[in-house]
């Protein structure tokens, strides 16, 4: 489990048990995928957005019994549309290790990933109320329609930041509103507070994600040409790129819409990105999601896990890998 | 609609609000979706799926406010099951029209399928029981696994008959099962009533399947090559063909495992399976399951809709096509 957890040890305890829920739920006869589907469990993700429901739930009346098996839906949610986007951007490693896509093959992919959702409405289902089920299929359903929207604005010459903003709003943002939110609503927090954290994860959402892209363009020139190379290659323009093009057009018009980039052009677009002002206008993009979020989390009743909130989400935006 | 619902004109009547709820529920803000998620609807399955749902209901207290949802609900699982498999097949046409993946990409099929899901369980919980959230995702984890077992059976050496069933089960009487039983339970019926309605779909879904790839074996030489020759390019194996190998393993031997049969191979295996008696057998192994299955309605009490149940169930067995 990631180290930051240790510096919360009843969490820390709480999430071993969403793993082991997540474990246990995941057992069927086939042991081949049993075991695909555990590796994926412990291969060490950073557990956000269970984190995230458990603490939101300490904003109610906080109920293991709910909180753990809600927090495991998400997490398990959230490794469902990683399988099925692996497939789609033919990814080879996720978390250091191989994905199941390309160990075991694409078809196998899509089932597995067609399974997780399968097991999570089960565990809901199951523990928890039709309330939960309710704002978790209509948030994967936007969660979906994001990625379409990705895959569909894929080498668009009509580049917005508008257009930007809700794809990572779908892609990024809504799951952490719902991790927030969930927790909250299902320990029965007061409708405001649960409010407040949805609001709350929206924003902090968004700014993790502008921050990641923006982190694309200001590695080292390996991991820079991995990360924002396969971005671009795949046409798909992240916030420094947009704001760089909107202040120098001309500079920028024989990338946009180009599918067929080479390193070489890589290279040149990541210096042209920072000379024309692309990284500074996004990271006063992502100042002002930020800016929100700890108001919002500045906003909620004094609690312990309102200090961790803060804290996680300050360790969060303030990283610089 | 298929002509054959023209005989049941008040059935008729309900899956027309199945299909027109089904539209409502799949509007999003992007059109491109919606038209190919409506242009799949209005495509003509038979609705056998959800009939069965209303059929079942009958058997309880019938209310529509909870039949039609269900029962579109049971249709668009099948929906997502068949373009997530239209992906694993790269299948180009279904129900004569253009699949989604072929036309739109893989990519989208997948997300497709994913949304798909997602609208299920947001009518679900939206006018439905967390009893049947758990039924249908224990059913649709059932049949993910079917979908799993089949793609690591392929070009597997070991043929059984025991496999096969096992595979089909999860393929195809899984979602029967589940459609006449959902109806009944969510309408109140006696529990017995909803267990023996399990057990006719189940023994008609294996009887159909059985029957389906019997006909492979039958039809002319062109749909042949197309159905039969398909299956067994891609390693799958039917009971006309394990059941004629079992009888003659020597003839079958060169076929068996093999990953690149031409036409040719095709045309002499389907000549070979039926001189080893390999439709014989299968028509015998599908008659078994007919059998229960007419035994398991005629123990139903009577009513219009036990009538009804019964000349579904013949037309689909007794099918010539």
């Amino acid at each position: 489990m990631d180290k930051i957890w240790n510096s919360y040890p009843d969490l820390k305890g709480e999430l071993t048990l969403v793993l082991d829920l997540m474990k246990k739920n995941v057992k069927c006869k086939d042991k081949k995928i049993e075991n695909s589907i555990i590796e994926l469990i412990e291969s060490g993700g950073k557990l956000l957005r269970p984190a995230f429901v458990l603490i939101g739930s300490k904003f109610g009346n906080y109920d293991r019994e709910k909180s753990v098996p809600t927090a495991a839906v998400i997490e398990m949610l959230h490794m469902a549309s990683l399988v099925h986007d692996d497939v789609i951007d033919d990814s080879k490693l996720r978390r250091g290790q191989e994905t199941i896509q390309s160990k075991y093959g694409k078809d196998y992919a899509v089932y597995i990933g067609d399974y997780l959702f399968c097991v999570c409405f089960k565990i809901l289902a199951t523990s928890s109320s039709l309330q939960a089920i309710k704002m978790d299929s209509r948030a994967m359903s936007k969660i979906c329609m994001g990625e379409v929207n990705q895959l569909n604005s894929r080498y668009s010459t009509k580049l917005s930041i508008k257009e930007y903003l809700s794809r990572i709003s779908g892609k990024t943002a809504e799951l952490f509103s719902l991790s927030l939110s969930l927790g909250a609503a299902e320990c029965d927090a007061k409708k405001n507070i649960t409010k407040t954290l949805y609001n709350i994860g929206h924003n902090l959402g968004m700014a993790f994600q502008i921050i990641d892209d923006i982190l694309d363009y200001e590695g080292n020139d390996e991991s820079i040409k991995k990360s924002a190379g396969n971005d671009l290659k795949q046409g798909i323009y992240t916030s420094p790129f947009i704001y760089a093009s909107m202040n120098n057009p001309k500079e920028f018009k024989k990338f946009i819409g180009n599918d067929e980039l080479e390193d070489e052009d890589i290279k040149e677009i990541i210096k042209k990105v920072k000379e024309n002002n692309g990284v500074v206008d996004a990271r006063q993009l992502a100042g002002k999601y930020m800016e929100k979020c700890f108001k919002g989390i500045d906003s909620l009743p004094n609690s312990e896990y309102k200090e961790i909130l803060n804290d996680i989400s300050k360790w969060l935006l303030l990283r610089e890998y």
